[in-house]
């Protein structure tokens, strides 16, 4: 049930810990783009309205959110620009207007939130975040093998480790539909059905060909040939009767053969089923599945003249999208996460002892860890420990005016509430040696974002 | 001249240098934040439009971007949701809806686009980064302090030297109204005009102070205390004799002795001049200024009913808000920036030495170095040698059916020309030692973002 105090329908606050996980995901992907040499790309939330309307199809132009004119036009009701609606069309833009100034294979990464008014539910969202890798200017099958590559390291580096790359090819397609003697009319529904071998029985999907207007000799023998347990060696059979797939089988192979060594064999299989809705693959085409998860994870494939028909120049392109929010969903908390709000607590037990305070929290931060003062309004130890232990501090550095006349720091250790008196100037060190730290380059220095060892 | 191709108008698109320098800056302010103990607050992109309306007065409004609703109610002209024209309307909105999960107090950062539909001009932009510390539940002077010093640590992290803070207190404007007898009705103008004893001269600013009707005689003192040589002195004189102005002195001065020690003395002064035109100020107030950047470059101060006014619970409140972009525009290339598109660049001679290619270059990016096998049309050496210059590789790995056939790699360093043979499988620890890495902990993958040594 909604309240005025949630986000709007289909959008997420994030709190602390999923911002936290949110960011390292991002951090990793990041990371292994750059090893690959691919660079970012950053576009605008909103486009001019034309950029993106009768881009995507009739349907999904009513899911794009559309921002009114502004000023004296606001009251015309009319719209001149929209939220972006994925990152492709952006990338046309830019590869249009910049293409001179970008490298040539334009090799780039995108990630970021893109909106599309679908109809809320349980796992859609209205905002979600993106994550696309592609390649313009080259129509090397390298270009294929490199994206699918740095796909899959980037979920292996994320510590996803049970899912599968399904991969086939358009040609496959159609020299399937050709092999079986499909009327090419009735190809794009045929493929339809096909695809849901892995969800249907295979009386079921042969219905669903009959239904379609297939001959019921062609609809039993194309679904017979892809379940037999020796589906594998007939469809390549039959893949090889006809140009279109011989070209296919060879595409997928060539592929497999560059990815051996890089992807573990169990990890990718020519699954000639799969067809990847999506009409402007021009080539192999791939879809990332994961034990469990409906639906896809990732995919991508060859899309030669896409870029040209959202308004770009005519490049060869080969690109994946990793659905990033699904696999968020798949992860767990990130491996150096850090227990707690806070590693070192520092109470304030009287006025004049707050600038030492202060410098307590600067001395734990320069020794790499998490630290604040008490910031509440009572001056009592018990309360502030309370809060210490609130935070999840593993340890409280206690100076009261009995440390001051010392020269020392009581410091506690929240888990044994153990109790040691160091000398004031000695506590940066004494921590970071408790951390089990290097003082002179904290950890939490050396990997942005705050992660740990 | 925009041209079709161009972001829309006040928008940008940020390619790869750009990108990169502002990943580094947003992973230094994350650091900098979690070690004080601030946590994330991420929320979307838009708000319910009567979330935002009237939250910042009738001219605001005009500049927030509304969305249009969408299906059959699209035709209404209406808008129902409209982007996040700030980050704290939205933090109002959770602390209203989320209270009683956030701890107390709430101390969170928020960094991410905003959107004002402002006449675009040099350096003002229709979607900019914000980022905002604030901590909720606190009515501490510690908690001023804090956000205060964690905004100073952030600059100085990012390596910004040349700033100050200019530090004052709404009761310390009070009280100097107060003391030189202004007029209740002429105090806010009275303030507007001595903010500018910056920018305008002293008689200029008299001519001001008598044109909104205060009396010459209490226009000329005022600005006399405000500009003499020992006008710190008194003014702090001055203020003694008014409750307020006396309530205000103490506020600044707790403040600056939290702050000895941890911010340098040349970096923070008292300054009764400086006003913060926001009214919603109910405490001390801040303004970070950089040499020979106009306007500020930060600013904050406490807020103590504002929360409440924007729809959340009435709970004190303290903050500040880095002014990203403006010091984004200060600040070079990150300091760990690694220069080139690639540290390696892997040729590919021949089809049948593709995989192997593929097996060198991910050699190279086990060994912590960005690589990538050549994706274009020739085969020829010295062809894929100046597309390896191009992207900046430091080394090239040849590998030829000669060297297949010794079971070596020819490695170039692509500054000298100079090529040694290297043992097939030595090649990641050779590449590690000369990168001068630790081959079993990589940099780039110590430090997320792609950062170096």
């Amino acid at each position: 049930m909604p309240t005025q105090f949630d986000p709007p329908s289909g959008t997420r606050d994030f709190l602390a810990a999923e911002c936290d996980k949110r960011e390292w995901a991002f951090g990793v992907l990041r990371e292994v783009f750059a090893e690959y040499g691919f660079e970012p790309l950053q576009t605008p939330a909103f486009e001019r309205i034309d950029v993106l309307l009768g881009k995507y199809g009739e349907e999904a132009d009513k899911l794009v959110f559309k921002i009114l004119r502004r000023g004296e036009h606001e009251a015309s009701g009319e719209a001149d620009l929209a939220l972006r609606y994925d990152l492709t069309v952006p990338l046309a833009r830019v590869a249009a207007g910049r293409g001179s100034q970008l490298p040539v294979p334009y090799k780039r990464y995108a990630m970021g939130p893109v909106w599309r008014a679908d109809r809320p539910g349980k796992g859609r969202f209205r905002e979600c975040v993106q994550c696309d890798l592609d390649t313009l200017g080259s129509s090397s099958p390298l270009a294929d093998a490199e994206v699918l590559c740095a796909h899959h390291d980037a979920m292996a580096r994320l510590g996803l480790a049970d899912f599968t790359i399904l991969l086939n090819s358009r040609h496959v397609l159609a020299g399937l539909l050709e092999a079986f003697g499909v009327p090419e009319e009735l190809g794009p529904g045929v493929l339809i059905s096909l695809d849901k071998l892995d969800k249907l029985a295979a009386s079921q999907v042969v219905a669903e060909l009959t239904g379609r207007g297939l001959a019921e000799r062609a609809a039993g023998d194309l679904v017979e040939a892809m379940t037999a347990p020796d589906a594998g060696e007939r469809i390549r059979l039959a893949l090889r009767r006809s140009d279109a797939g011989a070209a296919g089988l060879d595409e997928v192979d060539r592929l497999l053969g560059l990815l051996d060594g890089q992807v573990p064999h169990g990890r990718i299989a020519f699954t000639p089923r799969m067809v990847r809705g999506l009409s402007y693959y021009t080539g192999p085409i791939w879809e990332l599945v994961a034990a469990g998860v409906p639906g896809s994870i990732g995919s991508g494939g060859r899309y030669d003249h896409l870029i040209a028909q959202l308004g770009g120049p005519d490049v060869p392109a080969t690109g994946t999208s990793l659905g990033v929010e699904r696999v968020l969903m798949l992860l767990g908390p990130p491996p150096a996460a850090r227990p707690g709000r806070l590693d070192v607590a520092v109470p304030v037990l009287a006025d004049d002892l707050a600038a030492q305070a202060f410098a307590l929290a600067a001395a734990a931060r320069s020794a790499g860890l998490r630290a604040s003062v008490y910031l509440g309004a009572s001056a009592k130890l018990g309360r502030q420990l309370r809060w210490a232990a609130e935070q999840g501090a593993r340890w409280c550095l206690i100076y009261g005016h009995a440390e001051r006349q010392d020269g020392v720091v009581t410091v506690r250790d929240m888990a044994s509430a153990g109790q040691s008196r160091v000398a004031h100037d000695a506590v940066a060190g004494y921590l970071a040696e408790r951390a089990g730290r290097d003082p002179a380059r904290p950890a939490a220095r050396a990997a942005a974002g705050g992660g740990d060892e």
